[in-house]
């Protein structure tokens, strides 16, 4: 036998024995489950992660062997044992299927379950689309946007938050998703960590699911105001933790956070060399002072927007990501990897959307939420008035009241609003989003009124 | 110490041990590697690979442990040795780059590199983009895809290939590309394997690698026709493979497969229950017999569609899919993640495009490539005479040809075509693309000819 067979045997030999190795785990790791389970244990289980990486870390710096690879390793095994959980919650957008299948149906709903504003997106936006075609815009482009429509955003997000921005700075992206899921996809590898605060939208946790990454949730609660705690924050980083999800104003408590917390965890995300993920979307919804994520300089941030919220375009699906030229660079791969590049039209028609003055919108929007507000206290509904974008997010204090239950009743009764678990462990919240006239926004209230009556 | 306690130390310990073990082996790879390469030899590792594998299905088999844990765990550990190989060929997308930025600087070029129409979508598309936002087509909507725009896909189809299909059979993508990406990354797991016929559109093996998943590669030759070996096919599958890519009419060759072979293929993938990914973007531009794989009624199939070469709307950004209700409900779910949906005035007027003839566009691109044709004759290069598509593939006989430096030297000269090396192993081949007017073809075929004649 040659040297190289020999070898070959070797490897294939210590694979096997690696296999029987790995039943053996398998096996003591379900006895565990099962233990656990009976004596209903399990919140240890992070600590104790974190103990064997260091271990992991020790025994394979010890061997000279690349660490890297051995925590890749680790949470390979870690995975098997623990499935992943698939993402099947219902959210805001399966209430807002349901509602529209009964629509076809001839049902009327009033839609208060997305944010999707009633107003039309500024008229230049309808005129660009025509224009995009006689100007002969149809062909590819960059993977990271048109170069004109990127000089824009630059400029005028530069001129926005008094900082400097280049084109090179910007990668368009079809909606605000793609570039969480661009940012999560590329950036963060295979058993990395993120941190998510939570009452939060589902995406980040989808995505982050998707791509093998997991989750780490703060909660967040209505009696503290839905504000984080940056001690809870700092311990659960771990040598894994590469990137941390913001979204102020929040969707769906309204919430922006005050100064002094956002600060600390800027500065937490700084100490420990953590992507930090602003999904900025609700940003042209801000009420009380607000400071976007850009202006604090921080070279690992990733700042998501869109002109579905700002610019009533969420049917065009167009957004970007704002970040430092090797972020975007990172991020245009998985671009040119799906898409090729974003539809020229509808580049052309976002762009023409940056001139337009969208400030009505904004107070149309606080108008509206200002009813919600008031007609949610006359009903004693639990909530934080919201700081901005275009939701309430209310408790409804009974007991064994169950969200997904009571979405479906008032469905019936003809209001859509969104189950409060769509967006994390609150199984007795709401949301209720205030993207209706005024008269619309009441009617749906005296149902949700309606509808808490009939609970017991 | 508890019971739990006791548990979780012997799972820690046996993961410990696990790390020793790879790096033995992790060492004992990297000494056959440079074995393997002093002595030149590797292409018996694909049966080396197969035979581990059914060692270790059995050795698991034995054991009790679940097979598909076992071999994504030999997976990871393969891919582990094995680096990934990154995708970083330069593509006909790297020289159209490269050519947008020479003419950003006033250089003059004459782009034969792509494959995208030099004519306008059909004026209803124009129209149709500003009657889209009169209509109030600016909002979220199912990620499958409007219902309207599925029907009158199901129907088109349905009547063009005699079979019956519902809208539940169609996925509306942002392209063919995200077509293709959605099908690898939800049909296939982690080291699942795909057949590629090479030479191919690079964005099939970009997919796969992006999922971790394994290519396995047909080579054709010119000298046979392009066509691919049904036994070197059936030889290659394994218990991992999972999906055969088509993609006729072929880019870059132009071929169409022979009958027979095609039956083959599908006969082939129905005995191993593979999917088939067919690509059929070109078949509005086949000419000579060509038959959908939709016409097989194999609950496998997975057919793309686009609009880019059809109705010239490469920019539009707009595909879609054909397939079993399931598969199209798989697929749906990364349209979901990654999207939401797909842009409404995009889908609208891609509905109103369908309404259009097109077939001018294929009888001229006919034309078009017969002057290539005869031009690349007089030129004494290498060929197979185009069954269809927009492309010839020319094989430029010359010792020491390098087809990546050719290209960069003809755009000096103002001529953009693709190097061979883009779709595979074929560095002595060029794709010329024939997507302008004749005149300009022949001014393109100057140039190259000058080029072929600088050659020693």
């Amino acid at each position: 036998m040659s040297d190289i067979d020999q070898l070959r045997n070797r490897v294939d030999e210590i694979t096997l024995e690696m296999i029987r190795m790995l039943k053996k785990r398998t096996e003591l790791a379900k006895e565990l489950g099962r233990i656990k389970e009976t004596i209903g244990r399990g919140v240890t289980d992070e600590a104790r992660e974190e103990n064997l990486r260091r271990k992991v870390l020790s025994v394979s710096d010890s061997l000279g062997l690349d660490g890297a690879i051995s925590l890749r390793f680790l949470n390979f095994l870690l995975n098997e044992s623990v499935k992943i959980q698939s993402a099947d919650r219902p959210t805001h957008l399966s209430i807002f299927r349901k509602a529209k299948s009964l629509e076809e149906n001839g049902k009327k709903i009033i839609h208060m379950e997305v944010g999707e504003p009633d107003f039309m997106p500024p008229k230049s936006v309808g005129q660009a689309l025509g224009q995009a075609y006689q100007k002969g815009l149809v062909g590819y482009g960059q993977a990271s946007g048109m170069v004109q429509f990127r000089q824009a955003l630059a400029n005028h997000n530069s001129e926005r938050f008094g900082i400097k921005l280049s084109q090179n700075n910007i990668l368009v992206s079809p909606g605000g998703r793609f570039s969480v899921f661009a940012a999560i996809s590329t950036l963060l590898n295979y058993g990395d960590e993120i941190i998510v605060i939570e009452p939060a939208w589902p995406a980040y946790k989808e995505c982050a699911l998707y791509s093998g990454v997991k989750v780490r949730t703060v909660i967040t609660t209505l009696e503290e105001k839905w504000e984080p705690s940056t001690d809870q924050i700092r311990g659960m980083i771990n040598t894994n933790t590469k990137m941390i999800v913001l979204n102020y104003p929040n969707n769906p408590t309204g919430k922006i956070l005050p100064r002094d917390i956002q600060d600390d965890i800027m500065k937490i995300a700084e100490e420990n060399d953590l992507y930090v993920l602003s999904d900025e979307i609700y940003s042209d919804y801000a009420y009380s002072d607000w400071k976007s994520v850009l202006s604090y300089n921080y070279e690992k941030s990733v700042v998501v927007q869109s002109f579905s919220k700002s610019h009533a375009m969420t049917g065009f699906r167009i957004g970007y990501t704002m970040a430092s030229e090797d972020i975007v660079g990172k991020m245009a791969g998985i671009s040119a990897l799906c898409l090729t590049s974003v539809a020229e039209p509808i580049q052309y028609s976002a762009m023409k959307a940056l001139e337009a003055d969208t400030s009505d919108s904004a107070k149309m929007v606080r108008r509206r939420l200002d009813v919600l507000v008031k007609r949610a206290q006359d009903m004693d509904l639990e909530f934080v008035k919201p700081d901005g974008a275009m939701y309430l997010y209310v408790k409804i204090d009974k007991e064994g009241f169950d969200g997904i239950q009571f979405a479906d009743s008032l469905l019936e009764k003809g209001l859509a609003i969104a189950p409060g678990e769509g967006f994390g462990n609150y199984k007795s919240f709401m949301r209720i989003s205030a993207c209706q006239n005024e008269n619309i926004l009441k009617q749906g209230m005296d149902i949700l009124s309606n509808g808490l009556s009939m609970l017991q």
